[in-house]
């Protein structure tokens, strides 16, 4: 799959997509194809990608809450731990193929749940939904996608699909997004619930983000009315801030998938987490959008892991950048690792065939890895 | 309260004020009005107070002892600590008020005494009273302000204000003081136990600092003479060398309001305090002023909190920059945080308006943690 | 022996060796003499060779994997430890002689396996065979080398030679290349075991780095058919990736001389080549040139010499620069060290003569430490 | 006595000393005046020093051994340390004063034996006792001094010497110096012990350091004949290398004076001195200039001082650059410390005056420290 499309970016093939919404930067080359053979590692896109969008997407996708230390801190964990490989193993069958949810993937990394993907490629969520098809593995989409669940379903029918879910104070307009998600195929729904209100992103504040009124996002239409822009405030002034334990026992009922619960970072709340009917939690601090000063992810997969203790999946984001970040991950408990940033950079820089080429570096790596380990 | 008078500095209103006493800095736009809301956090206030003041003063106020060691890990000692976020909690009612020795405020973020305000703006305490009056919490005056107490209960009467005192050499100038903040409302005598000589600033060395003649210090007059310049080195000649704990039981035997212990860095000596007769302490390294290369007041505070165990108050200042500092300050066991550079910087900027964005962003930021943190 | 040759550079004396072959590099004055004397330290080599190869060897020789932590960390973990120097012990007869697998040599220092020497000088492992036995020590050939083993033990008769052996998939070139090794009189045969793929050396991948077709290397000649360009994906592709222990007891009984495992990384890895008839291990992680975040040698060393516990030898390469280093390595338990990138960087600035200084230089270091730790 | 001689600098009173051995540099303002006042600590001193010193000396008294880490350790390690001041103390009555091996000096801090002191200064070692003597401590002369011990005696008659012993082969050479010494009212020996070879300082590899044949070293006209130049290697090619603890039984018995052991890193060694008669130790790696990569000396007090338990006196030298790091060397057990660099830096800025200005700063600092913590 390596560099199977390289050079050929979706924007140059001519018709299609959502072209209108995309904002015009000529000046950075924006939408001039690149050679993907040449871009080597996620670090390699995060560059270019940041080279080719304009400042406020740009600091809406790359930014965290604060001084961006959890932000930081998130990749530099996973380099805390040290990897021990093991020699004369017949390595001949080394495979990253295993189960998600009881379904088979092709690596046990998945696609995090990212909003207003249009904002960095005129087929947004519908190419990275493709993208993840392609690669073999889980797309998660967000509740504040700039795509509904039926038209990702429709553009991606064979991959496999998770629902993101943010519970809106309309809990009519939460429940029709979740139930179409699951007419639509999605086979797991992910709460979310680190995020009552927006983080301190001051990158945001800075550039003074929106997403422009031409960009559809289908359920702020649905709470706030359409044709107007959107800011990061108007999102979170519909999140329902009495949320509860009780909740999630009940949507944890009501609900025909499983129910993973997104923004752990306590073994006190994993373990409510599965006591109240969760399928299993992803451990996460938002990408460090949220609350700067939090631990990074990989400081707290460990405790996380040993409460859940086998009672359901574990899974985990936030910095993961290598195929030996999974190792590592693994290694300490989790059943997953779920990558946000990394495919977007792959979107926003070569579209579908950027997202599949940034998937599949990290499972060549992630195969490397384990094959050297023994 | 939010930018509630952004745009408009007090130095624009034309009028009123000890205008004459300010340092003019024409060249850095000195004077000129600023758009408060494109300030967003104290380190923006900082660096635009670092531009509008002149050396000398900017010296003084930023600077700390020896090689700054110390007022740098202030800073730092904060970040090392991390935050636990518990998540699925009605988060609808967050608040951030509280009271702080038996009073009602808005937040238990309270005004470090600051010496000399008048350097950095022509209304100084009696503005940085009023912006703390307005923010809804207490004010500390410093015994060697520009302005007396009487004069900033004058000036800022519905806000709660505390008393800073220096023990002079000369009983009488420390007892008339203190007996005028008394006397004009002030509700606790925060007694500095730090420095019974300055520490080595070297900033002021190589400035040349001193506090001009035509701006008045009303203890130092007292002491010294007015109309005369004065320097650090002539205010801690006045200070009593022979200070020690039977001073502190004849203090607060005779004191009609509780008196707080400044400078506390050692849990035995917070055990003294409480035992002769002090209703609370404050840790502080006065800043990193003092003697460089101490603990962080982070560092001390644990073991302080431990040892008073609740037979008094226990406030912190020093390297307090963002509300999840004070998230941090109170779960280790302070009743509240002080801020002196921060508030200091809002006067520098927008005088009272600044110091009033300054404080409504440390209360921002706080309810924004506490909702986040459950 | 220091600065013996200083100042004459083998490519200056005209006639012999494989000119053709070596990458022409003139703007950097590539093949002018330089005055080895001031070149004091390895440092100073690795400076100027950097500045002499192009930039494909370059990369491919001082490169390692991924982001190249554990490269900077083999470095950095020899100064993590400290010495203890006792005084007042007679010092007047201090040497570094030694024994490595029961040869004497001048020193606890080897010459490591570095492949395609011929890249950095036109007599490539002859020359650095030569270095080695006139620095009275151990030289060990590389299975990629530029030269057959026959070649080498011409070259270089007097010196004691060491092979390493990569198991190729056709354990008929593997069979041959070793047991040409032996009847060439090489005393002890080095498998290496941490590189059933290649690391993912991103420096190879930006500069297009291969072999070209007029160095001969004769062991993938036999695999690949000669005449032909190679690059590391093709040396590696020739690897047997069903080896296991069982194969090291197979090869260790049928060896006619000492079989040391090269790459082990664990204390049961270490334990394990023991009892499968391991003469000793080479504690290694290829240079940090296999899996980016494993730990450094200097890390991995007492567990490995506390499991090994005398039953065999223990080597240690990765991150030796200095004397000091070695005193460390044998301090944690090894018998000797060997470095790899020091000695290619003297054969790359001045041939024979300057992988001799480099080898002189470590010596030195280490008489000098040795004295002034008692 | 702080700035009491500022601005005037020895070289301008006319006459006098031994200019002819200074090296002219005046591109560089050698021999410029200097206004004192405006060196406030001792990185003041280092700066200038080095802005006036040609490479070579600058080299030869900056540099240390190997990569240096242990001379920027030595000064790290003082700031890993954290000061606990205690409050409400009288200190109205603080002083600097004590004794150092009964002597009553104003403080705990000596002049650490520095070779060669001419090269920065025409009065070298005379002017370096004379600014002790004013300063009212010991000052310590090197066995590779300038000056003779009775120059220097004669030169600064009423100040306290001790004398740093280095045991040449020619026993004959040392026991004369030793008794000169002795006989000049000197009135302790400080035996090196730390170096039997010099260490491997790379600096003066490079500059190629000498001491100008001009520059007389009585210690080394003897051994090696006057009128010729001197290198280090020189230096240390007279040493005896067969010293051991027996030697150290003698010279103690025979000595009149106390003997101190300088060089000491281990407490073994520290419990060896004692037994073998000294009086004393110094905590000292050379001012890492011997063995790079041992430990702080900061790091070495305590287990030394526990060690030596009240048996004998202990100071410790290396990296002392405030009066704070000699509040911390007396907490660790330090009955006093010495200044090689500071005192040095003092002299070759501005002579006898520049290093009076360099002792009172850090008397001063040492006092104020001793103020604020109580």
């Amino acid at each position: 799959m390596l560099g199977s499309k390289n050079g050929v970016h979706p924007r140059a093939r001519g018709g299609g997509g959502v072209a209108r919404s995309l904002p015009e930067h000529p000046s950075r080359g924006y939408g001039q194809p690149v050679d993907l053979d040449s871009l080597i590692n996620v670090a390699d896109f995060e560059r270019v990608a940041a080279e080719r969008l304009e400042a406020g997407a740009l600091g809406y996708f790359a930014g965290g809450a604060g001084e961006e230390r959890t932000l930081r801190d998130n990749v530099a964990a996973w380099e805390r731990w040290r990897l021990r490989p093991r020699v004369l193993v017949d390595v001949s069958e080394v495979s990253t193929r295993t189960e998600l949810l009881g379904a088979a993937v092709s690596m046990p990394i998945g696609v995090a749940p990212v909003a207003f993907q249009r904002l960095v490629d005129p087929d947004g969520e519908v190419a990275m939904a493709r993208a993840a098809a392609e690669a073999g593995t889980v797309f998660t989409l967000s509740t504040i996608a700039t795509a509904r669940p039926s038209e990702v379903a429709a553009g991606a029918p064979d991959g496999r699909r998770w629902f993101q879910l943010y519970c809106f104070r309309d809990h009519a307009i939460t429940r029709s997004l979740m139930d179409e998600a699951i007419d639509s195929g999605f086979e797991a729904i992910v709460v979310t619930v680190d995020a009552p209100r927006a983080g301190r992103r001051e990158r945001d504040f800075r550039t003074g983000f929106q997403v422009p009124a031409d960009v559809t996002v289908p359920s702020l239409d649905a709470a706030l009315g359409g044709d107007r822009s959107v800011t990061v405030q108007d999102v979170f002034a519909q999140i329902d801030l009495t949320l509860s334990w009780a909740d999630l026992d009940d949507l944890a009922s009501e609900c025909s998938v499983p129910v993973l619960v997104k923004g752990i970072q306590t073994h006190e709340d994993a373990t409510l987490a599965i006591k109240h009917g969760a399928a299993g939690v992803v451990v996460s601090n938002h990408g460090g959008r949220q609350l700067d000063g939090v631990d990074a992810t990989a400081d707290l997969l460990p405790e996380i892991a040993e409460a859940v203790d086998g009672r359901g999946a574990v899974f985990v984001d936030g910095g993961i950048r290598r195929g030996t970040d999974v190792v590592i991950a693994l290694a300490l408990g989790a059943d997953g690792a779920l990558v946000g940033r990394p495919a977007l950079w792959g979107l926003a820089v070569a579209g579908q065939a950027g997202a599949e080429r940034v998937l599949g570096l990290l499972r060549s790596e992630l195969e490397l890895a384990l094959t050297l380990c023994g």
